[in-house]
């Protein structure tokens, strides 16, 4: 019988999950969901992986590491939604995580749970790398809340349901920073008092699963790309650049929080920080009401009025529709240029993330204004998401070469599990 | 009789001054100084320009845009402290000013101050010129302490004291923010809701004359170097990078405040607001207190914890010296690298303001950085400063041209002055 490996990611409104089956070292998606709309409209839902996920077999070494099957060849196992009020409907995430163990165990027969992994946004400056979670390292964890306190509580009760459900079974805390880690004292620090970085006010820089199994998958593609200097645009609902060298990070577009660099969906990105102080003084608001702004109000809903979704506002006719992706872009090509700056130079580029890995016209607009670092984009290859060139989107020749590579921040996890197991 | 044109910059605890004299258009400096230290510990300070602002004639033609003469080769003409409590000892703007007229009309005879011209660091969104100050204009600068609370009091203070003592001089404010409003929508505004925008909370960009200077400069000095795509980086206690196209800046790394960009000597440059937050909600600190944090002890000096002025740090064996350095050069070149995004490229690299002139193992240590971009230092030229070269210290062949220009914000406010009389 082969062993599951399941990955869950407990956030504010939803707990997404995916389901791994081993095959020795190989790892073979077999479904992935959620329950969304916590607590007030639960939805859940469940896709099967693209090569059938419930069938028992199958050519699982194929599959393996071949990264996130496209949606649209997933096959949808479950959606179901819960009326206003109704009884029994799933109100927080222990109570989600509930929903997901009951069609796991109808549908995955035999389910066999090996180890959980856990998505956990903050590491803090000691995690470098994922962790078993014990009782010593879950309150260690939860010191860590004040430097995420919108994303790390809903992570740890995550760890804390799957616990109590699963107390014999491993539970592997994987962080989005500590991919980070190594980053030089110079580019993790503000130049505050140095009371503060002791503090903990550092730049941490996050997406941290999704850089790592980005750069994994381009060295595969391309060892020689994988020991140059790489810069990975994760464009997604969150968004956030990351600077490569030899497979390491050293450089992020994100700091301390996930509201600076770029500009993402709802958040503003990078913002003087006077524009706070003036919000305080002038319009008199709190941190709460700040805070709403630039997390829930602000990034291209801000701007446009209209959606934080990019294919939104592809789709209007509005020019504050088309501002908007003008302001996204511009903010890109800065933060490119910037971490280019850290690397002295660019070899490769990679989009990922929902928004680098389908928007063609967003990846040409950016790469037809980067053709002085080196960039020469194949249009063509570019409007076929380079599907049929292992994600190259750039021209022969390009002294820079572009790629397209989707993210699976679940089978890092996965992987990561594996590898925490491995080591005893 | 030739007349003169008085340069005013009224500041929170100083108002420096420098007097010109025309002959023709020709502008000639005859002498700069400054009140500082008020109001508890008054000095007053006057220096002559290196060819002597006192003597009556002289070459004028020649000494007329040649930029400001070295620190070193004026003269000091006066240097007054007051004893704490002294009576008679400037408190305020209003009493600096009496000070300094009091000196000018006993030393400079005959005195005839055809004009005043006033530093003002905010413009707002509207003023992308220098402006003759009526009643109506005054009150519309009023309107615009909201945006730089610590800076615009105090400037408008020093128009409205010099108004009372010359009420028949025109007086022309003279703005940092002017010579960026040209830039474009998406570098200029914030990702936050519109409605802010239209509120004023944009990029302003500040060190405006500076570069305007600078700019006009590099014109003279190689007309094609001036058409060509330009950084300045402006490195004094206040600090910023301007990216200049054809003569005109398209962006800046200063934005809403003087808060934004690089590392200064007590200011932090870019911090994630969500750093903000943090002080707010674990600290509990307010925004005076933040803003003294982020105002006065943070940059250089937090970083530091040994002093905001760079000579300082060179001078210093402390870990903690050199690691504030690094954190500023590391800033300096991540912004270069954005600003070059901005740019497509770069053909021109100058540096001005207090260490940008003069710390020359800081323009080296940047420039080996920037190899990436076309810079090659000329070491030896680099070392006199381009002193010789007019201002060159890059290589022959070199792909991009770095330059040290001194800056003379004084002197492109008597010129500014000049235009706005000759308009009318």
């Amino acid at each position: 019988m082969s062993a599951h490996l399941l990955v869950l990611n407990a956030g504010s409104s939803s707990l997404k999950f995916a389901l791994f089956e081993e095959d020795g070292r190989a790892l073979r998606e077999r479904l992935r969901g959620q329950v969304e709309g916590l607590p007030g409209r639960p939805r859940f839902k469940v896709d099967l992986a693209a090569d059938g996920g419930l069938a028992a077999d199958g050519d699982v070494a194929a599959a393996a590491d071949a990264g996130a099957g496209a949606p649209a060849a997933r096959q949808r196992a479950a959606d179901r939604r819960w009326a206003p009020g109704e009884a029994g409907a799933p109100r927080d995430v222990r109570a989600a995580l509930g929903v997901v163990l009951e069609w796991l165990h109808e549908n995955v027969r035999p389910l066999s749970v090996r180890a959980i992994g856990h998505r956990v946004v903050h590491g803090g400056a000691v995690h470098a790398a994922p962790v078993l979670v014990d009782d010593a390292v879950f309150g260690e964890l939860e010191k860590l809340v004040p430097l995420a306190p919108l994303h790390e509580p809903h992570n740890l009760e995550g760890v804390r349901a799957a616990r109590d459900r699963f107390p014999a079974v491993p539970q592997v805390a994987c962080f989005d920073t500590a991919f980070h880690r190594g980053h030089a004292f110079a580019d993790e620090t503000f130049a505050l008092p140095r009371e503060f970085y002791d503090a903990g006010v550092r730049r941490y820089g996050f997406h941290g699963l999704s850089y790592e199994h980005v750069a994994d998958r381009l060295a595969q593609l391309s060892p020689k790309a994988g020991r140059g200097r790489v810069i990975v645009a994760h464009l997604g609902s969150g968004a956030s650049a990351c600077a490569i060298r030899d497979g390491r990070s050293v450089a992020s577009t994100m700091g301390f929080t996930a509201l600076d660099g770029l500009v993402m969906g709802t958040r503003p990105g990078q913002i003087d920080p006077g524009v706070l102080l003036w919000l305080m003084t002038d319009r008199g608001m709190d941190a709460a009401a700040i805070s709403d702004l630039l997390y829930k109000r602000s990034g291209l809903k801000g701007l446009s009025g209209i959606s934080n979704d990019m294919r939104d506002l592809r789709a209007s006719d509005a020019p504050a529709a088309r501002e908007a992706i003008e302001v996204f872009v511009a903010r890109l090509l800065r933060e490119v240029g910037a971490l280019a700056a850290v690397l002295e130079g660019l070899d490769s580029l990679v989009f990922t993330a929902g928004i680098g890995e389908n928007d063609a016209a967003l990846r040409a607009h950016a790469c037809a204004r980067l053709r002085w670092l080196g960039v020469e984009l194949d249009e063509a290859a570019n409007a076929r998401h380079g599907r049929d060139r292992d994600g190259l989107i750039s021209a022969p020749g390009s002294r820079v070469e572009v790629r397209v590579i989707p993210t699976d921040e679940e089978r890092m996890i996965a992987r990561h599990v594996q590898r925490v197991l491995a080591q005893g």
